[in-house]
């Protein structure tokens, strides 16, 4: 194999796979990409076993085709630190890599492509595509209620399903059990009759940074009951290929409270910076921030043994009977900064009672919070 | 106690005070800071028993004279989440001090300001001046040195002391026992006969610090041979008072070498990028990087048995003899990102030798670096 490619081009690409590969591995092979040299372009791959990432550059110059796999993050820092604007010559022979740029000169030890393994697809039957802004959307609106809870593994990622309503819908959700965040949007093309998939955290993530790259145009996605591939930027573009939690999710949608009868519409940004500011003498303990609800007005409190009292008062609409409730301040804040508007509703029972927060009634994203007894 | 301050003022003073206090202390009033607000203005006082900060702030207005101390840390997050612009009042109550802002209200637990432990400062006979500048400079050209092994506690600080030469001057010296960073300026007046003294890695940090901001103007230095003494900005300004290390620096003069007859002048920053590309393949067991001295001409190599080779070519001007020598490529960095300038003068003997790195004669610092065998 012999090809050479601009710095930037190879930087840019690395920085998209090689967050793929862990920085551990027991299997060596594993921290490598697979570097494939064909016709006008290369393709660089990394993988964990359940997640792979590929990538394609159009923009390199092959003098001759070959594989050849070499460490990944090692390579990454190497163009890192390459001088900018320099043309990086990749060569094979005797068991190792030759890099080359300027006066530098790198030689590296190199694993057989053949041993670099692949996730093998399989049938991925539904098909369907959607605009990269709304699939960026729905992961940033949703993910950062993942659990992290390993024992609970079938929490760890989002869960995506159809279902027929009004209308039929595609629905993202992802919950710990303390909260649960829902993004909703009229099912695309192709995905009627798809399997309920629980999307990986790792998948999420990797997903959503490459999405930063290319926010134009469609996503393809394909999938089976146990495989997602997620293509974007069409020919010389990334695939990323998962496998799927094999778990099932609870069923979410009986947590999501309807008949919640008292309505605050607050400022989200005043609320949330209120709630940061009397959270500050929150300690590991006492993570609960207080809230008062009166007429038109919240008053914030928190209440620790070791850092005293701090309270704040909003103005917000609010004409229900008062009472009072208490929420974990880091997932109120987590939530409240999913809102994009200069009103948030929140829909409340009672002080024991899920809590409904949403934009409002047209809002695709709605959010449950569970109170914190306080 | 009851004052009232503007908050970026109030968080501007308990920015520099707080890092000074310890995360976690065994004794509780270590967490706090001490303010006494007295005529027109506040001063605010944070200590970790070997090292004290005080801050005056003139712009306050005080309703009621007294003092109190509080939580550094907790009252730092307050003043930096409160609302920009805000007045932020203090007003001590029944063990208590309550702070409010805008629609904000904390009350902080206290701890009584008698018990609040302050350096006893003893007689400092020797008092100089220095330019804020120049003491900024001195620092930062050699604390980079300045070992970390706590068992060698007295190479933990920067060594200040006078000596004569063809003209009085005063040093500052660091060394890890790997490198040295020595930086030398005429003796100013009142330094004469001064204790040789070591001044503790925190307090040069601390100190770097409150330099930023009063980058204008001299920096009063009053110092025995076991307290040492800054003052910054003149009256409402900083004052910064730390034991000394009771040690004995080692005679670092005769590791500087004097008979070093290769010199190779080379332009730092591109000697910089050409270590730190090839020393990307190093790892935690081979750090050290090879330099091939040539007529003219440098050649870098790294060798790691787990990441390949790396060698880089630079053009320099070297006319003695051919010959290798190895140093860590850390440290080879750490001393070329002092040299602003053009050029670096690398004086070598041989592979085994100490090895001095300077800009030129002129320059005030002056480095040695012990080679490593590769």
């Amino acid at each position: 194999m012999k090809a050479t490619i601009e710095r930037a081009t190879l930087l840019r690409c690395l920085s998209h796979v090689q967050s793929v590969v862990e920085r551990r591995n027991t299997i060596p092979i594993l921290s490598n990409v697979l570097i494939e040299a064909e016709g006008d372009g290369l393709r660089v791959m990394a993988t964990d076993l359940d997640l792979q990432v590929v990538e394609h550059i159009d923009a390199a110059s092959v003098e001759s085709e070959g594989a050849v796999t070499v460490s990944a993050h090692l390579l990454f820092d190497i163009a890192r630190k390459l001088q900018e604007g320099s043309q990086v010559s990749l060569e094979t022979a005797e068991n190792r890599m030759e890099v080359k740029a300027g006066r530098s000169r790198f030689k590296l030890p190199t694993l057989p492509r053949d041993d670099f393994p692949v996730i093998v697809e399989g049938d991925l039957p539904t098909s369907f595509a959607l605009p990269a802004k709304t699939l960026a959307e729905l992961i940033d609106r949703t993910r950062f209620a993942i659990s992290t809870e390993e024992t609970r593994y079938y929490l760890n990622g989002i869960f995506l399903h159809v279902s027929d309503e009004d209308e039929p819908v595609l629905k993202a959700a992802a919950t710990d059990g303390h909260r649960l965040a829902r993004f909703t949007l009229p099912r695309p093309d192709g995905a009627e009759g798809m399997p309920d998939v629980i999307v990986p955290r790792k998948a999420v993530a990797e997903l959503r940074k490459l999405l930063d790259e290319k926010m134009d145009g469609d996503v393809q996605i394909d999938l089976s009951a146990s495989k997602i591939r997620f293509r974007l930027g069409g020919e010389g573009g990334a695939v990323l290929t998962s496998k799927l939690i094999d778990g099932t999710f609870p069923d979410y949608s009986r947590v999501i409270p309807t008949g919640n009868d008292k309505l605050l519409k607050i400022d989200p940004k005043s609320f949330f910076a209120g709630v940061d500011r009397v959270a500050t003498i929150a300690t590991e303990k006492t993570r609960a921030v207080k809230m008062g609800l009166d007429k038109d007005r919240v008053t914030l409190t928190v209440t620790s043994p070791d850092n005293g009292t701090a309270s704040e008062e909003l103005a917000a609409e609010y004409s229900a009977d008062g009472f009072e409730i208490g929420f974990n301040a880091t997932y109120l804040k987590d939530i409240l900064s999913q809102i994009d508007s200069d009103q948030v509703e929140i829909h409340l029972a009672d002080a024991g009672a899920p809590t409904l927060i949403r934009k409002n009634e047209d809002s695709p994203a709605l959010y449950v919070l569970m109170p914190m007894r306080v």
